[in-house]
């Protein structure tokens, strides 16, 4: 049976880790908004089922085996072993479950850059304030975060040049969204931090050319960036 | 062998969600950066040690078995079945670890209240933006995790009035925290919100009198609130 993924139907968001995933192995999927006429719509009537024991906060969830799972992190967790993205030992698929949580912690700061004040106002009421946490971000957190991401990449003992063992996972797939991400959002600043994370960059490079990921970044299932989504282009907040 | 808790010595913050599971199952553990005289100097040490192959980003870790577990929702996943402190079912213990992170998500929000330009400025930098911020985060962000909580506490279908199940979960600890911390921070808004969550309300009352929770509060063991973590205590941001 079809995996069926619920996600804001127009940008990639927090959905595109868990695309990237259902992608790269080949499996397959529904992308439950983009497919029906209602798209939004259908989305929020989920999310407000009143019958649904086990409610997910927000979108993305995926819906298997008659179970529904949000978050981000807990989809991969629970798609990585089926998709064959994760690790096989427990110690190290715990390893790579921490680091797709780090993920999300540096995603949360990359949408904060636009919306220090928070979700509920738009960025144009809060432009001096994405400024100035825009700034701090590239002068400290990106640095701080990608020279982490590096450091992992540089320990792993196992060859191949993943994250995590000698095996391709969801891990890799997240590095490369980040490294997409931020080249399009900031790319003064990754032009600059660029020398310093080879690692990660010669990463990024592999998993574009991984075929299945290349035919889907290549195909329309592939929503472009944009200033909608987590990471936005705002020319005011690089430098 | 007892389990060894890193965090900030004179803080709550992250760490008090791993410690209240330790402290509720009567875990041999040592809070290791509270009993060494260098404290934060050790902790940082560990961080910056070069040789571990699966390096935290950030307090709070956990040493186990030599393994070394960062992000507090997974020293969660990993603790709980090992405490007593999490679902049988594979179903289950995925939606108690889907929960923790929707908790996760929250504490960002509580902290962001007093940081919204970020952790490289101080509270005092940043005090309208902080007003700003916090304003609506009473006004729309607290009801909407408080209310999804207090649902899906609702809708579990069990007896005994826990978060998921039958039996207490690290969950119901994280329900206490959460309803403590915003007590102390936000004491007017959570006033107006307490007849809205009287699930969480009852929950929180019930885990404070838990036989070693209550001991655990009455110890210096528990760190008291203060203006340092993420539950702050503002009166300029509460109303």
């Amino acid at each position: 049976m079809a995996y069926e993924l619920h996600y804001w139907p127009t940008i990639q968001g927090r959905g595109e880790f868990v695309r990237l995933a259902l992608e790269a192995a080949g499996a397959d999927y529904v992308d439950v908004a983009r497919g029906t006429h209602d798209g939004e719509g259908g989305l929020m009537g989920r999310l407000r089922d009143a019958d649904d024991p086990r409610p997910p906060f927000a979108p993305p969830f995926l819906v298997a085996d008659g179970m529904t799972i949000g978050q981000t992190a807990a989809i991969l967790l629970f798609l990585g072993p089926r998709l064959g993205l994760a690790p096989t030992s427990e110690v190290d698929r715990l390893w790579a479950h921490q680091l797709q949580l780090t993920v999300t912690d540096f995603v949360v700061e990359i949408h904060d850059t636009h919306h220090p004040l928070g979700p509920s106002f738009f960025y144009e009421d809060q432009e001096p304030e994405a400024k100035r946490r825009a700034e701090d971000f590239r002068r400290t957190r990106m640095p701080k975060f990608l020279g982490y991401f590096e450091r992992v990449h540089a320990r792993n003992p196992a060859p191949g040049g993943f994250m995590v063992g000698a095996e391709l996972s969801y891990v890799d797939l997240s590095m490369f969204q980040l490294v997409s991400g931020l080249g399009y959002a900031f790319p003064k600043a990754m032009r600059r931090l660029e020398p310093t994370i080879p690692g990660l960059i010669g990463l990024h490079d592999r998993v574009a050319n991984l075929p299945r990921i290349a035919a889907y970044l290549e195909s329309d299932r592939r929503i472009p960036f944009s200033v909608e989504g987590i990471f936005r282009h705002y020319p005011d907040l690089d430098g």
